[in-house]
Formats: C-alpha cells, structure tokens, sequence
C-alpha cells in the first residue's frame, strides 16, 4: 500500500491558473497539472518549468508540469477550473455567459474522461451559472462540484477591515451569501474583529463603503491593472478549498453549492456557508434569516437564474 | 523600544518584481513596497492590492503597497532591483547593458537619497555589470551592493538533476562560479545528490547535457513563454537573499560579489561563493581551482569586463 | 545597519519554558536564552542542545542556548516568565502566591538590569499577581507588562468546540475576560464557528459543559498527568504572544493588562481583549457588558485582588 | 473517492514519542495515535490533549489521541516505534538489548494485527537490532521495516560544524554509514558548507573532535539532562521520514536497512543512504568505500552482529 501523492489539474494556464498551481506546489499539497489549449501549450509548459526550478529554493517537492493534453490530468483527485475569456474592464460578468458556458462544456467532458472520481471546483465567471454548467455537464454528484466565490469576496472584505481597523488580518472575519461581485449579500452582523462585531467597531457608513468597496472588488483590480484582473488573491482561494478537502479539514468555508431546497431554493447554485471536507461539500449550513437579508438573497438567485436562462 | 517590521523595496512591478513581494509578504519577511514607472503605478498598485487580499487566506500580515513614489520606500532596510528592460527572444545580453545602465543609474540616486543605509540586490540583467553600476553610483560600501545570478542558475541546475535521478529536490546540491547564463562556470565536483557526487551518479554525456541546459536556463523559458522571461524562480532567488540578510542567517550562497583581489580579479563583480547574513556579504569564499576552472572563470570575467567596456 | 536576530529569553526550563524555546526557535522568530537555576544549568543546556540538533532537520537558524547567568540575556527584546512552583494535582492556585512572588521578584531584578528597554511576558500562576508583581519590580511602563492566560483558555475552548461540531479548529473563535481557570469570564456570545455564534449551533447544555471543562482545563491535564500540567498549548500561547510583538502585528488577543479605569477597574491586572503590537500592549478594548458580565468580572476581579492581599 | 487523512502511530509515550507525534501533528502530515501501556494511558492522554489543544494557536488541524488500546491504531499509514526502556547515564546499549528486545516482538504483533499494509519506523535502541527484531515478528517485506539513526547522528555533525564555521544549519551537509553512536561510520569527504568539502575548511584535528563528538551525541545529551535522553532532534529525525514516506518525497536519507548483498553484508540491518520514498526504501545506494571505510563499516556490522547474538 504504497504512499502516492495527491494530484490536482489546473484547467487554464493563465495567471490565475498558474498562481494557483504554484501555491499547491509550494504547500506541497500535490502535484499538480496546469492545462490550457494547445496554441499555449508552450508558454503553459514555460510557467510549469518555472515555478519547478523555484522548487530547490523555496524548498518543496511538487511536480508541475504543463499540458495541452487532458490525459495528463489522469485521475486527478482535484481539477479546478479557471479557464474561460477574462472579465475586461467595463465588460458585464453576463457578456461572458455563453462562451465560457462552452468552455465549461468541453473541459467538462475531458475532466469526467480522465478523472471520473475527482472533486471539481470552478472559479470562471459569472461563476454561480458556469458552476451550474459543469455540474450538469459532469453527472457528478453535487457534493463534488463546487463553485468559488465567497472565500474571495470574504478576504477582500477582511482586508479592508484590518486596514480601517489597523489590526492584523489574522483576526478579521467576514460572511457573505449569494452571489459574486454586485449580487453579494454580505451579512455583516457576522463579521468580526478579534471576535468583536464590526458593527460596534466601525460606524456604519464606513462599513456600508467597506461593503460597497467588497462587491466591486475585483472591478477595483480590474482598473487599476488596466489589462487583465485579479488573480493573487482568486488563487489563494481556490487553493485554500483544494486544502480543506484534500486534507479532510471540515472547513467552514463559502462556497457555490447546488440548493435542493436549503434557503428556500430548488435547483440552482448560490453561495451559502458550507463545511468542506474529504467528500467535497460535506454540508450545506442554513442559518437564519432577516427579512432584509431573504430579500437580498432573493434578488441575488434572481441573478443568477437571469444568467441561466442565457445557458438554456 | 519598538519593534518594527523590516522594510523592504522592490524596484520593478514586473512579474519578477511582483512575485518578489508576494512571496515576501507570504513568509512574513518585512512591509514590501514595489515601486514602478508613474505611467505603471495603477498596475502596480492593483498587484499590490491583489497580494494583500490573498493575506487573509494565506495568513501573513505584512503591509504591501505599490507606488511610484520613492519617497515611500523611505528607510528601506533592503532594495531589490528588478527594473530594467527584458530579455526577448533571440536578444542578447549585451543589447541590454546602455538601456539598462541608465535606469540603474537613475533608481540608484533615489534609493540611496531614500535610504542611505540599506543593502542593495541587483536582478537585472546583464547582472555582473549592472550590479557594478549600481555600486559605482551608489558609493555604499561593497559589502552592501551584490547581484543575484548563482542561486537561480544552481537552482535549475538542482532541478534538472532531481528529474534526471527522480530524487527529491531538498537533497540536490548545485556550485557556479562567474557571470550567468553562457558564462557560467558550473563546479560539477561541487555538486551533489544526498552528499554523493554527481559524477559517480550520472553519467559524463547526461551530466554535461544538463550543465549545457542550465546556461541555457534563461532562454529555455524565453523561447517557451514566447513573450516574457522566467519570474517564479528569479522571484524566489531574490527572497532566499533577502531572507539571509534580513534574518541573518550566514548562509552560504552564491552571489554576484565586489572582488578586490579574490580569484585573482579586481574591481569587477563576478558570481563567487558567498556567506549572506546581516551586513550583506560577509565573506567571500576561496576555493582552489583547477586549471580548467580557471581558464573558464577567467572567461566569464572577460565577458564581464566586455560588457562594462559598454558603460564607460 | 546591520539587520540583527531578535532576542528572547525564557526564564525557567521546565516544559513549559522548553517549549516555548523550541517553538520560537522553530519560527525562526529570535534567537532564544532559556534560563534556571544554577542547580538546573546543565539540564537546561541539554534541553537546548537538543533542539539545537533538530535545527538542521526542521531547518530553521535560531541560536538556542542553556544558562543559569542572567548576563547571557541581555538586550533581550523580551522575556517570558514561566519560572515558579508548578501547580499539582490538588493544589489551588492560591497556595502558590508567596513562593512564586518571591521568584517573581529576584527574577525581573535580573530582567531588568540585563535588557532595560525589552517587553515581559509573565505565565507564572496564579498569573494575574504574578503579572502585578513583575509590573511594580521592574518599573517597566505597563504596555510592556503583560500576562498571558486568555489566548490559552480560548484555545481550550476552541478545541472542545470543534470537536463537539467536527470542524476545523481554524475555523473557531472564543472570547473570555477576566482571570484563568475558575475566575474565567467566557462570552460564549462573541463566540463562533465560522462566524456563526455558537449559541446557534450548540444545544445550551452542551455549551455549559464545554465553558465548564474550558474553566478546569488546566486541571484536567493536571489531573491526566499525574505527575506536573500541561505545556504545549500554554507555550503555543506563549509564542503567539512573543510573535505579535516581534512582528508588531497588532493581533487582537486577549491578555492579562493593567487596568487604569478600564471597565471600571483601577490598579489590577486583569484579563482583557487587547491590540498586541510592537509597542506590547497597544490599547485595550472596551466592551460593553451585560449585567450577568459585569458581575462575572467583578467577581473575577474580587479573586485577583484576594490573591494581591497575601503579596502586601 | 473521498480524500482522507493519514494515520501515522506512535508507539511510545514518552518524551519522544509524545514530540513526535507534535511534530507530525504541526506539519498536518496525518492523524496521530500515541499509544503506550495501560499503566500510562492518562499520561498518554493528558499529553495528547495538551498538544491538540496548542493546534487552534498553532493552526493546524489534526486529531491527536492518546491510548493504550492497539485497536486504536487500526489501519495506520505508517507506524514509528519509540517504545523501549531508556538508555541511562553509564548504560551500555548492549544491556538494553534483551528487555527492548521483548518489547518490540509484543509491540509488533499488535501493530500487524491492526495495520498489515503498514510501514514501520523504529527508533528503540540498539536500533540496529531492534529493527532486525520487528522485521522477523512482523514477516513484512523489507521496504517496510527502517531503522531511524543516520538522520539524527548527521543532525548532529551538521549542528556541531555549522557552530564550528559559523554559518547556517541549511547549507551544512553530513554523511555517516553504519551503527548509531560509538559504532558511527562518519564520511567525512561526503560532508559539505554550501558544497565545499569540510576537510578544506576545518582543520583535521577539529574536524576530528567534531566527528568524536558526533559518535557520543546521545551521550553528551544524556549526561547533561542527569536523567532521560534527548528528544527533541530524534523526534524530529523521524518526523523527516516519515514525512518522506507519506509525501512520497524520494529523499536521500541514511536510514537503517535490510542488507542482502549490499555491501558485502548480508542478512543484517545496517546504516545506509537509502531513498526513501512512498514505498519506504526504494533503494539502497551503494557507493565505493575506501579500505579504511570498509574496515571501519565491517567494524560496525560486527558490532550490530554481537548484539543480534543476545537475541538469538
């Protein structure tokens, strides 16, 4: 019973993709496969060589490789999936739905192909709708596809909070439901400084800017950058949910998870508190709602079933 | 008495600059301020912006900020400079030194008017002569200006070899003498596996085709990414420094070092075995050379002096 | 400018202070002086040479070293304090106030003459006098007098709650004012898992037993033991203390500070949330109380003072 | 396909076997069963608690649990014996022999009851011996059966020469054949600061004195503490391969291994340079030894041999 490493494909070797695979290699979390199409199979393959050749100095035992062939990816225990046309600036997240929903549709069948066991975890946007499109895609069940969001919008928030407050960014917390960027419902009665609600910290038009400033959070990057957006702090995310189930954590984490009826909704993805485990979504947490906070997440899956229709 | 953070400046909000700082700030090293042209400083402030919403989710606390401002980077405990025009396809090093010459020239009057006391690593290319003109403008003492080029080049060197013996990356030694790139004077005799000399475990033919590959390191990447240069391993190398210095560690590294007399040469920088701690170079090691080290070392110096024939 | 290792000595060898040692050494966060008796200098020195000889393996630079000579610690940035009698099976705490008063007080002598300017850090029980002894010996500014008792309470508390809910341990948060063990004041409301309030989640039953076995915690491992108390968590919480301030991370952490009409006490150390930064002690946070609080703390404060009769 | 944690037990719950099961729980390398005998089941708990009660502090995640049950351990990844009486200050090996001895031939059948497809560590002295004894019990395969005392005597050689030159534990390499302590084969030329070879940088005569040191490492630990041995550096000795085993890290480690041939020796466990890998040793490596070298390994082997007699 040989001891094997745990490997994770990385669909999409752009910067986003590329950073996340660094930080499994780094973690030493798996080994990893970074795949995009074949016109960039070389400059896939030139990151994957570089971040290996940073592996003796920063000191970690990872393979990454790059690939335009899915057989690569045989058998991932993990693939995440960044791949699809970058949000520009000005560009709504529902001018991408139909290209990035065929996107999702041919990587899913090759994922399934080669991987038919794995967890699948998405990031491309509008990500509530792609998530979707791969869960159909796959015939996985839905503990195994999961979509990324809230892990993000919560760590910008937290962000902005340690530096109102001036306060490490170890002790800030956040919550948000629903979906990503505009439709985010964060529920700031849950977000705390060393245990403290916020809402005793900071006087509440600064925190409604501080909100403000979280649901335009990767627009924010989108046009300082001019040309391309946010990945650092996306990678981190996906790599902090490719941790919590590869090691089993039970992680009480946001994520895009299918709803069966948990918050009053049937059939779609939205972003709800989960615990992610081995299994993926080990569970959907429910909490009690506010009037207030019912009709924000209301509006939120209105949203998303606004993007969905595009996919049908 | 205060404590205080460790400050470091990165001069380049490149991709070598960036990951520079990001992987800084992950290990908690110091504040990092990454500095670029004002027509870049939106860019660089939107990657510095991304890092620090990672921070959250990676779990340091360290300040990152982008700017073009060099009055922020005031009382810099250590400047790192990546500036500099890249390499590109087919372009020799040598294309680069007038251009680049200039613009040490110019950082290099800010960053001692900012922080006279601090040390400086010098990345960008051709480094040997760069880091000369960095020194002769800065007028810090010798110990406080040295380039980067031995780490990143026995790093890949390191990783080429644990491919070849599928062995792990920890215990996979490297030594270089001289400039980088074709002017590498790699100590094979130097070099190891577990302790075990290379020689006695790869054969000469594979042993010299992996040497050849890692002068060709560099460009290996260049001809792959198709537009860009490597910047994870760079990146890292530059840390592994800082690192040294910051927390002096009295490592033994190779660095691109002021001789006055060691190896038989005086008044260049030439890549030379080194101990790094907390005064920059504390030491340059001797070794004993065979003749054919050096005749090949006495090359490398040649190429230098070539190439500072540029800047006079 | 040479960028030196921080420095902290550990005074008293025991496990605990051992502990302590290796986990700072570990981090790489300073070089460590543990200190004992002359009768214990040489199993001090053992303690440290031992982990001065998984240095290289668990790779970290941190001189470590053995003393009973105070001079080897001077210029310390700080001490930590766990010096004194241990508490056994049976024992209050009470009856440990003379004795380690007294230790209390020919230890920061010592303290204070060798590193006049470095911040105390005081686990020695019953740590609330003990902490005001140390304070009025040594003459030190209260911000760098502190004692640590609630970032190890926390943890306990943390523990049982993620094993009641089986979820990660990152993921849980607790809050407790007032004095250690019995005099604790938990507040199970600014308590949560995810950022969901515990009273949410945990039958109130459950959630007594838990505050409960939180406020004997020292005592149940006592009690495993058999034979002296637990180490490693008090340690960690040691370290986490030592770590803010070194790396002036403003860290919300609650610890043992010297209240100058802060929730309506004067001239006692008491536990409470505070901003651990480089200056120790940056601030301390006020709460607003329920009634029930109020008079938990007033009865927690009632002990201190109990306890800081038998020291006049 | 769920993704589940390893399990790594440690038999032995004294001061080793309780750090390393801290070491293996900081790294979140696996679950960790510390199992002693029934007379020490509370002690073995009461350690176990304190340390998953420092993991919220620390931020790892991993179940730490003492017991004196064997069924405890069902299913474990790799299981690492420190069982054994201690060696006391004055006591030869030898004396260990026959009591250590019946304690690994129990303690090995309850591991194979309970974890068949394991892979065993032993670190019980005299090791050599001892690891002969559980290899016959447990009728496993000879990958699956390692000694640990190579990592720990290179540790401490490496601490020794880096205080010696000065410089940092991470560029300091050391090399030793054959049995633990008195009976250590040190390669001094496969030795290294930064690769260059120790025999030209310290003076025969003090390199001497360090390899004398070596050879009485656990002595000089011994002596020191008056009562117990060290276990901070052979905790994390084993930690090292344990870790290579569950990573599947491929590392060269001088490991304590079944001979069959190599060497010239056959049928006994002996010091060699090993991979270690996902299968356990992957391979023996064998270099060429010098006659002196040969000499001085046959030397060991005969040591190893004399005390295999006592068990026969």
């Amino acid at each position: 019973m040989a001891n094997k490493r745990k490997k994770v494909s990385v669909i999409g070797g752009g910067f986003t993709g590329a950073t996340t695979a660094f930080l499994l290699g780094q973690k030493e979390l798996s080994d990893v496969v970074l795949v995009d199409i074949p016109q960039m199979e070389n400059p896939t393959k030139g990151k994957a060589l570089d971040m290996l050749e940073a592996s003796p100095i920063q000191g970690f035992d990872a393979s990454i490789t790059g690939t335009s062939n899915y057989e690569d990816t045989a058998n991932s225990d993990i693939v995440v999936i960044t791949a699809g046309i970058a949000r520009k600036p000005g560009m709504s997240r529902d001018d991408l739905v139909s290209t990035n929903a065929g996107i999702m549709k041919s990587v899913t069948k090759e994922i399934v192909k080669n991987s038919p066991d794995c967890t699948i975890i998405v990031l491309t946007n509008p990500v509530d709708a792609m998530t979707y499109t791969v869960y159909k895609e796959s015939g996985f069940p839905k503990h195994r596809v999961i979509g990324q969001s809230g892990v993000l919008d919560t760590a910008r928030f937290r962000t902005f909070v340690a530096q109102e407050l001036n306060l490490s960014v170890k002790d800030i917390t956040g919550f948000v439901l629903g979906g990503h960027g505009d439709d985010m419902v964060p529920l700031v009665r849950y977000s705390y400084a060393g245990g403290i609600p916020l809402e005793t910290l900071i006087p509440k038009e600064r925190l409604d800017a501080i909100v403000e400033r979280t649901r335009k959070g990767g627009g924010e990057i989108v046009n300082l950058l001019g040309n391309g957006s946010a990945y650092y702090a996306p990678a981190a995310s996906l790599v902090e949910m490719v941790e919590a189930i590869l090691k089993d954590q039970r992680r009480v984490l946001p994520t895009i998870a299918f709803l069966e009826g948990e918050y009053g909704f049937d059939g779609i993805y939205l972003g709800v508190p989960t615990i992610l485990g081995g299994n993926g979504i080990e569970k959907i947490i429910e909490l009690d709602l506010t009037e207030e906070e019912k009709a924000a997440l209301q509006q939120s899956a209105d949203s998303v079933k606004q993007v969905m229709k595009v996919l049908s």
